[in-house]
């Protein structure tokens, strides 16, 4: 059953955690679909569907109960587990994302950084991210568990570290530098794109201006 | 017209323009909307629905000359302007976005980077974008002709840092820091929130350790 959900569903599914981590924090016990789809510019019967791919957690009448819908969204999407993630390349990027306070928020562990210059291997970064070099990725991924690696070098290294992802028995890599990847099959490798929110905003100037042109 | 486009919309006309580039460099002419839709895992319909938004720019029988298709979308897209975008914060995240390559493959200028410490100002990112002190931010967004700020600072001074780019008069706003911001209905606010690619990687290898428990 869950092959069929697709990773647009799977998006959504995340937001819609994040905003029932607002609602229970704000003492909120229960929402509807149609408060939930009013959130999201989204209508309620798509909204309703997400969910009725994980059984029914909707009461009739009610909507759903905040904490008993966030438990189960934290199940699915695998956040119950505190997974253990490396991130390649201590450059500013690198360094910006183990310090990155959504992902500790919503259930990620950052244990490592990679990198292959001498002078780095040993640091932290400020939240006390420690630098190891890249040959003990193997050593420490099985040591701490890891199972999502991500990549934060040049687009010129990025095959090659991916390369040493993959050599490490790591099967989930978000990949944040400019380029394909290839990954063998058994792989999911998912592709950051940073410059489409940027185009976004671009749409929104071009339009106003067309507007105030009309 | 222009309003009644979603932001998913241009989401996909991004990817579509960032497809057409490749073709393009491979010398393709034309594309059909099953070539495209089978790239993105959509349906023919809707890329014909997404692209007939902006008229009709198919052959029927050919489908859609690539370098046409392309201008249109740049242009619909407000990418034939070389949009100059400043960012706010030169620490590891906004070094790391200054140097970006994408921003300046899609048509963006960095043209400055804005921090508060003195240390900081007048030095510059690796690829010699030049740091200055915010107070600088509305001449330097008048000469330079700046539309969009990014903003990567703590999410402690983020709300400050935005009131400051509205001052200055800047009307586009694509957000990193975490937690919500207020701005006033004539800004446009995109967030960008990292944590959701990981969670759908996440997902996926929830799915994994399901699938070898059945």
């Amino acid at each position: 059953m869950r092959d069929e959900i697709s990773e647009l569903t799977t998006n959504r599914l995340s937001l819609y955690v994040r905003f029932l981590n607002e609602l229970d924090e704000k003492g909120v016990r229960t929402v509807s679909s149609t408060v939930l789809a009013g959130r999201f510019g989204l209508n309620a019967a798509l909204i309703r569907k997400d969910l009725a791919h994980f059984g029914d957690l909707g009461v009739r009448g009610v909507g759903y109960v905040v904490k008993d819908l966030r438990r189960e969204l934290q199940v699915i999407l695998g956040l119950d587990r505190k997974l253990a993630v490396a991130i390649m390349g201590a450059g500013n990027l690198g360094l910006a994302l183990a310090d990155y306070p959504g992902f500790r928020r919503e259930g990620f562990r950052i244990v490592a950084l990679f990198d292959t210059l001498r002078e780095k291997v040993g640091q932290e970064s400020r939240s006390g991210v420690r630098i190891y070099d890249i040959q003990e990725l193997r050593d420490v991924a099985g040591r701490e568990g890891i199972t999502i690696a991500v990549i934060a070098v040049p687009a010129a290294s990025a095959q090659q570290v991916v390369g040493t992802v993959i050599d490490a028995g790591i099967k989930a890599v978000l990949n944040f530098s400019p380029g394909a990847l290839r990954v063998p099959p058994d792989v999911k490798l998912k592709s950051v794109d940073l410059t489409v929110s940027l185009e976004s905003l671009s749409f929104y100037l071009a339009s106003l201006e067309s507007g105030a042109r009309n």
